[in-house]
Protein backbone atom coordinates (compact mmCIF):
# COMPACT_ATOMS: atom_id res chain seq x y z
CA UNK A 1 0.00 0.00 0.00
CA UNK A 2 1.17 3.31 -1.06
CA UNK A 3 1.63 6.45 1.68
CA UNK A 4 -1.67 8.32 1.63
CA UNK A 5 -1.47 11.74 2.99
CA UNK A 6 -4.31 11.48 5.65
CA UNK A 7 -1.69 9.04 7.60
CA UNK A 8 1.01 12.17 7.57
CA UNK A 9 -1.40 13.83 10.51
CA UNK A 10 -1.72 10.44 11.80
CA UNK A 11 1.98 10.47 12.58
CA UNK A 12 2.05 13.66 14.56
CA UNK A 13 -0.80 12.30 16.75
CA UNK A 14 1.19 8.96 17.34
CA UNK A 15 4.50 10.95 17.90
CA UNK A 16 1.79 12.86 20.65
CA UNK A 17 1.03 9.77 21.82
CA UNK A 18 4.06 7.85 22.59
CA UNK A 19 5.04 10.83 24.62
CA UNK A 20 2.46 11.56 26.25
CA UNK A 21 4.66 10.73 29.77
CA UNK A 22 7.52 13.63 28.57
CA UNK A 23 7.41 17.43 29.77
CA UNK A 24 5.85 19.55 27.61
CA UNK A 25 9.31 21.17 26.53
CA UNK A 26 10.38 17.76 25.39
CA UNK A 27 7.03 17.16 23.86
CA UNK A 28 7.92 20.00 21.62
CA UNK A 29 10.89 19.36 21.02
CA UNK A 30 10.65 15.81 19.87
CA UNK A 31 6.86 16.97 17.56
CA UNK A 32 9.42 19.44 16.02
CA UNK A 33 11.77 17.22 15.22
CA UNK A 34 8.92 14.98 13.73
CA UNK A 35 7.92 17.66 11.58
CA UNK A 36 11.11 18.65 10.45
CA UNK A 37 11.68 14.82 9.46
CA UNK A 38 8.30 14.92 7.41
CA UNK A 39 9.27 18.17 5.95
CA UNK A 40 12.38 16.75 4.29
CA UNK A 41 11.65 12.91 3.95
CA UNK A 42 10.10 12.52 0.41
CA UNK A 43 6.53 10.85 0.65
CA UNK A 44 7.14 8.32 -2.41
CA UNK A 45 8.06 5.56 0.61
CA UNK A 46 6.11 3.02 2.03
CA UNK A 47 4.11 3.61 5.38
CA UNK A 48 6.73 1.30 7.51
CA UNK A 49 9.63 3.25 6.65
CA UNK A 50 8.60 6.54 7.80
CA UNK A 51 6.77 5.55 11.18
CA UNK A 52 9.76 3.02 11.58
CA UNK A 53 11.65 6.21 11.22
CA UNK A 54 9.99 8.48 13.89
CA UNK A 55 9.73 6.12 16.14
CA UNK A 56 13.69 5.74 16.06
CA UNK A 57 13.55 9.72 16.10
CA UNK A 58 11.42 9.24 19.45
CA UNK A 59 13.44 6.56 20.86
CA UNK A 60 17.01 8.36 20.57
CA UNK A 61 15.22 11.78 22.03
CA UNK A 62 13.16 10.27 25.16
CA UNK A 63 16.15 7.28 25.49
CA UNK A 64 13.06 5.11 26.51
CA UNK A 65 13.61 2.02 24.47
CA UNK A 66 9.96 0.52 24.56
CA UNK A 67 7.16 3.45 25.60
CA UNK A 68 4.55 0.96 25.18
CA UNK A 69 6.14 -1.88 27.73
CA UNK A 70 3.49 -1.32 30.49
CA UNK A 71 1.00 -0.95 28.15
CA UNK A 72 1.50 -4.32 26.52
CA UNK A 73 1.91 -5.95 29.62
CA UNK A 74 -1.72 -4.56 30.00
CA UNK A 75 -3.11 -5.48 27.29
CA UNK A 76 -1.73 -8.76 27.58
CA UNK A 77 -3.59 -9.38 31.27
CA UNK A 78 -6.47 -8.04 30.34
CA UNK A 79 -6.86 -10.66 27.59
CA UNK A 80 -5.51 -13.26 29.54
CA UNK A 81 -8.57 -12.64 32.11
CA UNK A 82 -10.91 -12.94 29.44
CA UNK A 83 -9.31 -15.96 27.62
CA UNK A 84 -11.58 -18.44 29.85
CA UNK A 85 -15.01 -16.71 28.98
CA UNK A 86 -14.39 -16.79 25.58
CA UNK A 87 -13.21 -20.39 25.79
CA UNK A 88 -15.99 -21.31 27.44
CA UNK A 89 -17.88 -19.48 24.68
CA UNK A 90 -16.64 -21.48 22.08
CA UNK A 91 -17.09 -25.20 23.87
CA UNK A 92 -20.96 -24.27 23.84
CA UNK A 93 -20.48 -24.71 19.58
CA UNK A 94 -20.96 -27.85 18.48
CA UNK A 95 -20.65 -27.12 14.86
CA UNK A 96 -16.98 -27.57 14.10
CA UNK A 97 -16.55 -24.97 11.02
CA UNK A 98 -18.92 -22.89 13.21
CA UNK A 99 -16.76 -22.77 15.90
CA UNK A 100 -13.83 -21.99 14.13
CA UNK A 101 -15.80 -19.42 12.30
CA UNK A 102 -16.52 -17.15 15.97
CA UNK A 103 -12.33 -17.97 17.01
CA UNK A 104 -11.54 -16.02 13.56
CA UNK A 105 -14.20 -13.18 14.45
CA UNK A 106 -12.36 -13.06 18.27
CA UNK A 107 -9.31 -13.17 16.65
CA UNK A 108 -10.23 -10.55 14.67
CA UNK A 109 -11.87 -8.44 17.27
CA UNK A 110 -9.01 -8.51 19.37
CA UNK A 111 -7.15 -6.37 16.03
CA UNK A 112 -9.21 -3.08 18.29
CA UNK A 113 -6.10 -3.42 20.80
CA UNK A 114 -4.33 -0.91 19.38
CA UNK A 115 -2.63 2.67 20.07
CA UNK A 116 -1.62 3.39 16.51
CA UNK A 117 -4.47 5.00 15.17
CA UNK A 118 -6.46 5.91 17.90
CA UNK A 119 -5.38 4.93 21.53
CA UNK A 120 -9.48 4.83 22.42
CA UNK A 121 -11.15 1.23 22.43
CA UNK A 122 -13.85 -0.58 23.89
CA UNK A 123 -12.79 -4.12 23.72
CA UNK A 124 -16.21 -5.51 25.25
CA UNK A 125 -18.20 -3.61 23.26
CA UNK A 126 -16.05 -5.05 19.47
CA UNK A 127 -15.82 -8.19 20.44
CA UNK A 128 -19.76 -8.50 20.71
CA UNK A 129 -20.15 -5.99 17.86
CA UNK A 130 -17.61 -8.65 15.32
CA UNK A 131 -19.22 -11.42 16.92
CA UNK A 132 -22.64 -10.16 15.93
CA UNK A 133 -22.11 -8.15 12.23
CA UNK A 134 -21.64 -9.62 9.24
CA UNK A 135 -17.75 -9.33 8.39
CA UNK A 136 -17.53 -6.40 5.29
CA UNK A 137 -15.21 -8.85 3.39
CA UNK A 138 -15.22 -12.96 4.25
CA UNK A 139 -13.50 -15.02 2.98
CA UNK A 140 -13.34 -17.50 5.27
CA UNK A 141 -14.45 -20.55 3.07
CA UNK A 142 -11.11 -20.30 1.50
CA UNK A 143 -9.31 -20.01 4.34
CA UNK A 144 -10.60 -22.73 5.90
CA UNK A 145 -10.06 -25.07 3.28
CA UNK A 146 -6.53 -24.44 3.47
CA UNK A 147 -6.70 -25.16 7.30
CA UNK A 148 -7.87 -28.61 6.56
CA UNK A 149 -5.81 -29.74 3.58
CA UNK A 150 -2.40 -27.49 4.22
CA UNK A 151 0.42 -28.50 7.43
CA UNK A 152 2.21 -25.30 7.64
CA UNK A 153 1.12 -21.81 8.83
CA UNK A 154 2.73 -18.69 8.45
CA UNK A 155 1.17 -15.90 11.02
CA UNK A 156 2.00 -12.86 11.07
CA UNK A 157 0.88 -11.22 14.75
CA UNK A 158 0.37 -7.80 14.95
CA UNK A 159 -0.63 -6.40 18.72
CA UNK A 160 0.06 -7.32 22.19
CA UNK A 161 -3.31 -8.62 23.99
CA UNK A 162 -4.85 -9.27 20.66
CA UNK A 163 -1.91 -12.53 20.58
CA UNK A 164 -4.59 -13.81 23.01
CA UNK A 165 -7.19 -13.80 20.83
CA UNK A 166 -4.92 -14.92 18.41
CA UNK A 167 -4.05 -18.32 20.73
CA UNK A 168 -7.55 -19.16 20.57
CA UNK A 169 -8.49 -18.76 17.07
CA UNK A 170 -4.92 -21.13 15.92
CA UNK A 171 -6.09 -23.50 19.12
CA UNK A 172 -9.45 -23.64 16.95
CA UNK A 173 -7.40 -24.55 13.48
CA UNK A 174 -5.50 -27.20 15.18
CA UNK A 175 -8.93 -28.37 16.95
CA UNK A 176 -10.25 -28.13 13.66
CA UNK A 177 -7.47 -30.37 12.20
CA UNK A 178 -7.49 -33.11 14.80
CA UNK A 179 -3.76 -33.16 14.54
CA UNK A 180 -1.29 -30.45 15.24
CA UNK A 181 0.34 -28.21 12.12
CA UNK A 182 4.07 -29.52 11.41
CA UNK A 183 4.93 -26.40 11.13
CA UNK A 184 3.44 -23.00 12.77
CA UNK A 185 5.86 -19.75 12.20
CA UNK A 186 4.47 -16.86 14.51
CA UNK A 187 5.87 -13.67 13.40
CA UNK A 188 6.27 -10.94 15.91
CA UNK A 189 8.40 -7.53 16.05
CA UNK A 190 12.45 -8.16 16.73
CA UNK A 191 12.26 -4.80 18.53
CA UNK A 192 9.73 -2.52 20.19
CA UNK A 193 7.10 -0.69 17.69
CA UNK A 194 4.31 1.06 19.40
CA UNK A 195 2.26 -1.74 21.18
CA UNK A 196 2.90 -4.59 18.63
CA UNK A 197 3.96 -7.92 19.78
CA UNK A 198 7.78 -8.95 20.68
CA UNK A 199 9.09 -12.49 22.30
CA UNK A 200 8.51 -11.34 25.75
CA UNK A 201 4.31 -11.35 25.02
CA UNK A 202 4.58 -14.09 23.25
CA UNK A 203 5.74 -16.19 26.36
CA UNK A 204 3.45 -14.10 28.48
CA UNK A 205 0.56 -15.61 26.84
CA UNK A 206 1.72 -19.22 25.88
CA UNK A 207 2.34 -18.80 22.12
CA UNK A 208 5.30 -20.69 22.62
CA UNK A 209 3.54 -23.83 23.71
CA UNK A 210 2.34 -24.71 20.56
CA UNK A 211 3.87 -27.91 18.56
CA UNK A 212 6.02 -26.84 15.99
CA UNK A 213 6.01 -23.59 16.92
CA UNK A 214 8.95 -21.25 15.24
CA UNK A 215 9.33 -17.51 15.76
CA UNK A 216 10.19 -15.02 12.82
CA UNK A 217 10.99 -11.05 13.69
CA UNK A 218 9.83 -8.36 11.45
CA UNK A 219 12.06 -5.08 12.29
CA UNK A 220 11.16 -1.57 13.96
CA UNK A 221 13.93 -0.18 12.01
CA UNK A 222 16.20 -0.63 14.38
CA UNK A 223 19.61 -2.48 13.62
CA UNK A 224 19.57 -6.38 13.76
CA UNK A 225 16.17 -6.34 14.62
CA UNK A 226 14.77 -8.32 11.35
CA UNK A 227 13.63 -8.07 7.75
CA UNK A 228 11.67 -4.84 6.76
CA UNK A 229 7.92 -6.80 5.61
CA UNK A 230 8.95 -5.33 2.26
CA UNK A 231 11.77 -7.27 2.09
CA UNK A 232 12.81 -10.06 0.08
CA UNK A 233 13.55 -12.46 2.92
CA UNK A 234 10.07 -11.61 4.28
CA UNK A 235 8.67 -12.55 0.52
CA UNK A 236 10.04 -15.78 0.98
CA UNK A 237 8.71 -16.62 4.11
CA UNK A 238 5.58 -16.32 2.46
CA UNK A 239 6.23 -18.23 -0.63
CA UNK A 240 7.56 -21.47 1.42
CA UNK A 241 4.05 -22.04 3.59
CA UNK A 242 0.50 -23.13 2.39
CA UNK A 243 -1.45 -20.79 4.46
CA UNK A 244 -0.30 -17.23 5.45
CA UNK A 245 -2.35 -15.37 7.90
CA UNK A 246 -1.54 -11.77 8.16
CA UNK A 247 -3.28 -9.64 11.14
CA UNK A 248 -4.20 -6.21 11.42
CA UNK A 249 -3.47 -2.74 9.48
CA UNK A 250 0.33 -2.21 9.48
CA UNK A 251 0.70 -5.61 8.14
CA UNK A 252 -1.78 -5.10 5.53
CA UNK A 253 0.14 -1.99 4.62
CA UNK A 254 3.15 -3.49 4.32
CA UNK A 255 1.91 -6.90 3.00
CA UNK A 256 -1.02 -6.22 0.22
CA UNK A 257 0.80 -6.67 -2.64
CA UNK A 258 1.91 -10.37 -1.80
CA UNK A 259 0.02 -13.31 -2.91
CA UNK A 260 -1.55 -16.41 -1.35
CA UNK A 261 -2.10 -14.35 1.85
CA UNK A 262 -5.18 -13.62 4.54
CA UNK A 263 -5.74 -10.32 6.03
CA UNK A 264 -7.62 -10.57 8.96
CA UNK A 265 -8.50 -7.39 10.61
CA UNK A 266 -10.61 -4.01 11.57
CA UNK A 267 -10.42 -1.21 9.07
CA UNK A 268 -9.49 1.71 12.28
CA UNK A 269 -9.24 4.54 9.77
CA UNK A 270 -10.26 6.11 6.84
CA UNK A 271 -7.33 5.31 4.80
CA UNK A 272 -7.61 1.64 5.45
CA UNK A 273 -11.10 1.32 4.57
CA UNK A 274 -10.67 3.29 1.49
CA UNK A 275 -8.09 1.15 -0.03
CA UNK A 276 -10.23 -2.15 1.67
CA UNK A 277 -13.41 -0.47 -0.06
CA UNK A 278 -15.03 -0.97 3.17
CA UNK A 279 -16.56 1.35 6.48
CA UNK A 280 -13.97 2.59 9.54
CA UNK A 281 -14.28 -0.46 11.89
CA UNK A 282 -15.44 -2.95 10.18
CA UNK A 283 -14.04 -6.67 9.93
CA UNK A 284 -12.70 -8.52 6.86
CA UNK A 285 -11.13 -11.64 6.57
CA UNK A 286 -9.70 -10.89 2.96
CA UNK A 287 -7.78 -13.38 0.53
CA UNK A 288 -5.32 -11.92 -1.91
CA UNK A 289 -5.64 -14.81 -4.32
CA UNK B 1 -6.86 29.82 25.40
CA UNK B 2 -3.10 28.79 25.00
CA UNK B 3 -2.41 26.81 21.74
CA UNK B 4 -2.16 22.61 22.69
CA UNK B 5 -0.05 20.64 21.04
CA UNK B 6 -3.22 18.15 20.13
CA UNK B 7 -4.26 20.96 17.87
CA UNK B 8 -0.97 20.71 15.65
CA UNK B 9 -2.03 17.38 13.80
CA UNK B 10 -5.50 18.99 13.02
CA UNK B 11 -4.01 21.97 11.69
CA UNK B 12 -2.33 19.23 9.04
CA UNK B 13 -5.95 17.30 8.68
CA UNK B 14 -7.33 20.74 8.01
CA UNK B 15 -4.95 21.47 5.40
CA UNK B 16 -5.94 18.17 3.51
CA UNK B 17 -9.40 18.89 3.77
CA UNK B 18 -9.44 22.49 2.43
CA UNK B 19 -7.33 21.51 -0.42
CA UNK B 20 -9.34 18.23 -0.98
CA UNK B 21 -10.31 18.98 -4.48
CA UNK B 22 -6.59 19.65 -5.46
CA UNK B 23 -4.37 17.39 -7.29
CA UNK B 24 -2.50 15.14 -5.24
CA UNK B 25 0.70 16.89 -6.27
CA UNK B 26 -0.49 20.19 -4.74
CA UNK B 27 -1.92 18.70 -1.85
CA UNK B 28 1.80 17.81 -1.16
CA UNK B 29 3.70 21.12 -2.37
CA UNK B 30 0.98 22.73 0.28
CA UNK B 31 0.99 20.33 2.99
CA UNK B 32 4.69 20.37 3.10
CA UNK B 33 4.75 24.57 3.07
CA UNK B 34 2.41 23.95 6.22
CA UNK B 35 4.66 21.66 7.78
CA UNK B 36 7.59 23.73 7.17
CA UNK B 37 5.58 27.17 8.70
CA UNK B 38 4.57 25.12 11.61
CA UNK B 39 8.27 23.80 12.21
CA UNK B 40 9.57 27.74 12.01
CA UNK B 41 6.92 28.81 14.04
CA UNK B 42 7.13 29.92 17.53
CA UNK B 43 4.16 27.71 19.36
CA UNK B 44 4.25 30.12 22.50
CA UNK B 45 1.18 32.27 20.30
CA UNK B 46 -2.58 31.98 19.76
CA UNK B 47 -4.54 29.11 17.94
CA UNK B 48 -6.27 32.01 15.87
CA UNK B 49 -2.89 33.30 14.97
CA UNK B 50 -1.52 29.94 13.28
CA UNK B 51 -4.83 29.30 11.80
CA UNK B 52 -4.93 32.46 10.32
CA UNK B 53 -1.54 31.89 8.86
CA UNK B 54 -2.58 28.15 7.82
CA UNK B 55 -5.72 29.21 5.61
CA UNK B 56 -3.21 32.24 4.27
CA UNK B 57 -0.68 29.89 3.10
CA UNK B 58 -3.66 27.81 1.53
CA UNK B 59 -5.29 30.66 -0.20
CA UNK B 60 -1.56 32.14 -1.58
CA UNK B 61 -0.82 28.41 -2.71
CA UNK B 62 -4.37 27.33 -4.48
CA UNK B 63 -5.49 31.12 -5.48
CA UNK B 64 -8.68 30.12 -4.31
CA UNK B 65 -9.75 32.92 -1.84
CA UNK B 66 -12.57 30.62 -0.32
CA UNK B 67 -12.35 26.74 -0.63
CA UNK B 68 -15.91 26.63 1.25
CA UNK B 69 -17.93 28.33 -0.09
CA UNK B 70 -20.09 25.61 -2.24
CA UNK B 71 -19.96 24.08 1.32
CA UNK B 72 -21.36 27.13 3.32
CA UNK B 73 -24.40 27.67 0.57
CA UNK B 74 -25.16 24.41 0.80
CA UNK B 75 -25.13 24.85 4.81
CA UNK B 76 -27.36 27.62 4.89
CA UNK B 77 -29.89 25.65 2.36
CA UNK B 78 -29.75 22.74 4.81
CA UNK B 79 -30.60 24.77 7.94
CA UNK B 80 -33.12 26.63 6.32
CA UNK B 81 -34.90 23.63 5.29
CA UNK B 82 -34.86 22.47 9.04
CA UNK B 83 -36.10 25.94 9.85
CA UNK B 84 -40.09 26.07 9.54
CA UNK B 85 -40.29 22.48 11.06
CA UNK B 86 -38.17 23.66 14.04
CA UNK B 87 -39.83 26.95 14.22
CA UNK B 88 -43.69 24.62 14.54
CA UNK B 89 -41.75 22.51 16.94
CA UNK B 90 -41.12 25.42 18.95
CA UNK B 91 -44.75 26.83 18.77
CA UNK B 92 -45.69 23.96 20.17
CA UNK B 93 -44.31 24.93 23.94
CA UNK B 94 -46.32 26.76 26.10
CA UNK B 95 -43.73 27.99 28.54
CA UNK B 96 -42.05 31.09 27.13
CA UNK B 97 -38.75 29.98 29.10
CA UNK B 98 -38.82 26.69 28.05
CA UNK B 99 -39.21 28.04 24.33
CA UNK B 100 -36.38 30.03 25.15
CA UNK B 101 -34.30 27.34 26.67
CA UNK B 102 -35.59 25.00 23.47
CA UNK B 103 -33.90 27.54 21.00
CA UNK B 104 -30.59 28.32 22.92
CA UNK B 105 -30.24 24.33 22.92
CA UNK B 106 -31.01 24.46 18.83
CA UNK B 107 -28.74 27.34 18.71
CA UNK B 108 -26.01 24.87 20.05
CA UNK B 109 -26.70 21.70 18.44
CA UNK B 110 -26.49 24.12 14.61
CA UNK B 111 -22.78 24.35 16.27
CA UNK B 112 -22.13 20.84 14.77
CA UNK B 113 -22.10 22.40 11.24
CA UNK B 114 -18.54 22.78 11.28
CA UNK B 115 -15.86 21.80 8.70
CA UNK B 116 -13.31 22.64 11.39
CA UNK B 117 -12.28 19.68 14.26
CA UNK B 118 -13.82 17.25 11.35
CA UNK B 119 -15.73 17.22 8.32
CA UNK B 120 -18.35 14.44 9.15
CA UNK B 121 -21.32 15.35 11.55
CA UNK B 122 -24.98 14.14 11.91
CA UNK B 123 -27.27 17.33 12.18
CA UNK B 124 -30.45 15.59 12.52
CA UNK B 125 -28.83 13.56 15.40
CA UNK B 126 -27.34 16.18 17.12
CA UNK B 127 -30.44 18.09 17.25
CA UNK B 128 -31.68 14.93 18.91
CA UNK B 129 -28.98 14.24 21.71
CA UNK B 130 -28.82 18.04 22.54
CA UNK B 131 -32.39 18.67 22.88
CA UNK B 132 -32.78 15.51 24.96
CA UNK B 133 -29.36 15.72 27.20
CA UNK B 134 -28.34 17.54 29.73
CA UNK B 135 -26.04 20.72 29.14
CA UNK B 136 -22.24 19.85 30.62
CA UNK B 137 -22.42 23.51 32.09
CA UNK B 138 -25.68 25.27 32.39
CA UNK B 139 -25.99 28.59 32.87
CA UNK B 140 -29.14 29.31 31.65
CA UNK B 141 -30.80 30.98 34.53
CA UNK B 142 -27.92 33.95 34.15
CA UNK B 143 -28.17 34.42 30.61
CA UNK B 144 -32.65 34.46 30.77
CA UNK B 145 -32.02 36.87 33.06
CA UNK B 146 -29.98 39.26 31.03
CA UNK B 147 -32.63 39.07 28.33
CA UNK B 148 -35.72 40.03 30.43
CA UNK B 149 -33.46 42.98 31.53
CA UNK B 150 -31.28 44.63 28.60
CA UNK B 151 -31.60 45.81 25.70
CA UNK B 152 -28.74 45.40 23.79
CA UNK B 153 -26.94 41.88 22.96
CA UNK B 154 -23.13 41.11 21.25
CA UNK B 155 -23.32 37.93 19.15
CA UNK B 156 -20.69 36.42 18.16
CA UNK B 157 -21.76 33.97 15.62
CA UNK B 158 -19.47 30.28 14.03
CA UNK B 159 -20.30 28.95 11.14
CA UNK B 160 -22.65 29.17 8.03
CA UNK B 161 -25.75 26.96 8.32
CA UNK B 162 -25.93 27.41 12.38
CA UNK B 163 -26.33 31.06 11.56
CA UNK B 164 -29.88 29.98 10.80
CA UNK B 165 -29.90 28.40 14.25
CA UNK B 166 -28.71 31.63 16.08
CA UNK B 167 -31.97 33.06 13.93
CA UNK B 168 -34.44 30.76 15.33
CA UNK B 169 -32.44 31.26 19.14
CA UNK B 170 -32.83 35.49 18.31
CA UNK B 171 -36.24 35.37 17.87
CA UNK B 172 -37.10 33.73 20.95
CA UNK B 173 -35.09 36.46 22.99
CA UNK B 174 -37.12 39.45 21.29
CA UNK B 175 -40.42 36.99 21.58
CA UNK B 176 -39.80 36.29 25.56
CA UNK B 177 -38.39 40.31 26.05
CA UNK B 178 -41.57 41.44 23.75
CA UNK B 179 -40.07 43.81 22.40
CA UNK B 180 -37.01 44.38 20.17
CA UNK B 181 -33.33 44.99 21.25
CA UNK B 182 -32.47 48.71 20.62
CA UNK B 183 -29.38 46.99 19.27
CA UNK B 184 -28.46 43.73 18.05
CA UNK B 185 -24.38 43.54 17.14
CA UNK B 186 -23.64 40.18 15.05
CA UNK B 187 -19.91 39.30 14.39
CA UNK B 188 -19.30 37.90 11.49
CA UNK B 189 -15.83 36.93 9.41
CA UNK B 190 -14.77 39.56 7.49
CA UNK B 191 -12.61 37.29 4.69
CA UNK B 192 -13.35 33.55 4.62
CA UNK B 193 -11.75 30.97 6.98
CA UNK B 194 -12.89 27.60 6.99
CA UNK B 195 -16.86 27.19 6.74
CA UNK B 196 -16.97 30.81 8.94
CA UNK B 197 -20.33 32.86 8.12
CA UNK B 198 -19.64 36.17 6.14
CA UNK B 199 -22.36 38.78 5.27
CA UNK B 200 -23.24 37.04 2.29
CA UNK B 201 -24.37 34.39 4.41
CA UNK B 202 -25.79 36.76 6.82
CA UNK B 203 -28.43 37.93 3.73
CA UNK B 204 -28.71 34.41 2.68
CA UNK B 205 -30.78 33.53 5.62
CA UNK B 206 -32.10 36.75 6.48
CA UNK B 207 -30.35 38.10 9.66
CA UNK B 208 -29.93 40.96 8.76
CA UNK B 209 -34.12 41.75 8.93
CA UNK B 210 -33.95 42.03 12.60
CA UNK B 211 -34.60 45.61 13.67
CA UNK B 212 -31.86 47.73 15.13
CA UNK B 213 -29.24 44.96 14.01
CA UNK B 214 -25.88 45.79 12.60
CA UNK B 215 -22.40 44.48 11.57
CA UNK B 216 -18.77 43.74 13.29
CA UNK B 217 -16.57 41.90 11.59
CA UNK B 218 -13.50 39.67 12.96
CA UNK B 219 -10.40 39.16 10.21
CA UNK B 220 -8.89 36.06 8.97
CA UNK B 221 -5.67 37.10 9.30
CA UNK B 222 -5.44 38.97 5.58
CA UNK B 223 -5.36 42.70 5.24
CA UNK B 224 -8.66 45.26 6.28
CA UNK B 225 -10.67 42.10 6.99
CA UNK B 226 -11.36 42.93 10.62
CA UNK B 227 -9.53 42.72 14.32
CA UNK B 228 -8.12 39.49 15.82
CA UNK B 229 -10.57 38.49 18.93
CA UNK B 230 -7.15 38.89 21.07
CA UNK B 231 -7.39 42.64 19.80
CA UNK B 232 -8.30 45.67 22.03
CA UNK B 233 -11.19 46.78 19.69
CA UNK B 234 -12.53 43.46 20.16
CA UNK B 235 -12.27 43.65 23.99
CA UNK B 236 -14.03 47.76 23.82
CA UNK B 237 -17.12 45.76 22.35
CA UNK B 238 -17.83 43.26 24.83
CA UNK B 239 -17.55 46.00 27.34
CA UNK B 240 -20.20 48.16 25.51
CA UNK B 241 -22.52 45.46 25.72
CA UNK B 242 -24.66 43.70 27.93
CA UNK B 243 -25.36 40.27 27.14
CA UNK B 244 -22.64 38.56 25.25
CA UNK B 245 -23.08 35.84 23.45
CA UNK B 246 -19.73 33.24 21.95
CA UNK B 247 -20.94 30.43 19.72
CA UNK B 248 -18.05 27.62 18.87
CA UNK B 249 -15.08 26.64 19.46
CA UNK B 250 -12.40 28.92 17.78
CA UNK B 251 -14.52 31.83 19.31
CA UNK B 252 -14.23 29.97 22.78
CA UNK B 253 -10.38 29.71 22.47
CA UNK B 254 -10.02 33.47 21.05
CA UNK B 255 -12.98 35.36 23.80
CA UNK B 256 -12.61 32.88 26.63
CA UNK B 257 -10.27 35.07 28.95
CA UNK B 258 -13.12 38.20 28.42
CA UNK B 259 -15.28 38.52 31.87
CA UNK B 260 -19.42 38.65 31.04
CA UNK B 261 -19.29 36.45 28.08
CA UNK B 262 -21.95 33.39 27.61
CA UNK B 263 -20.15 30.70 25.30
CA UNK B 264 -22.58 28.16 23.69
CA UNK B 265 -20.95 25.58 21.86
CA UNK B 266 -20.73 22.02 21.12
CA UNK B 267 -17.54 20.68 22.62
CA UNK B 268 -15.78 18.73 19.57
CA UNK B 269 -12.29 17.89 20.14
CA UNK B 270 -10.07 16.56 23.02
CA UNK B 271 -8.18 20.09 23.62
CA UNK B 272 -11.58 22.03 23.87
CA UNK B 273 -13.36 19.54 26.59
CA UNK B 274 -10.05 19.19 28.55
CA UNK B 275 -10.24 23.54 28.62
CA UNK B 276 -14.02 23.10 29.94
CA UNK B 277 -13.45 20.07 31.86
CA UNK B 278 -16.66 18.30 29.87
CA UNK B 279 -16.32 15.39 27.69
CA UNK B 280 -16.26 15.57 23.55
CA UNK B 281 -19.36 15.97 22.35
CA UNK B 282 -21.18 17.50 25.50
CA UNK B 283 -23.01 20.55 25.08
CA UNK B 284 -22.45 23.82 27.26
CA UNK B 285 -23.50 27.23 28.37
CA UNK B 286 -20.86 28.69 29.96
CA UNK B 287 -20.83 32.29 31.85
CA UNK B 288 -17.49 33.95 32.74
CA UNK B 289 -18.83 36.02 35.13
Amino acid sequence: MKLYLECIPCFLKQTLFATKDQEEEKRIIILKKVIKFLYDKNWDTSHDEIVNQIYNLIREETRILDPYKDIKKESNNMALKLYPSLKSQLNKIDNMEKRLYTAAKLSIAGNIIDFGPSSEFDLDKTINDVLNKKLAIDDFDILLNKILIYDNLLFFADNSGEIVFDKIFIEEMINIRNKPFKEIAFVIKGGPIINDAMIDDVYEVGIDKFPNITFYKIGNGMKDTGPNRKDKEVKGWIKNYDIVISKGQANYEGLSENKNIFFMLISKCPVISKDLNVEVMDAVIKYNI
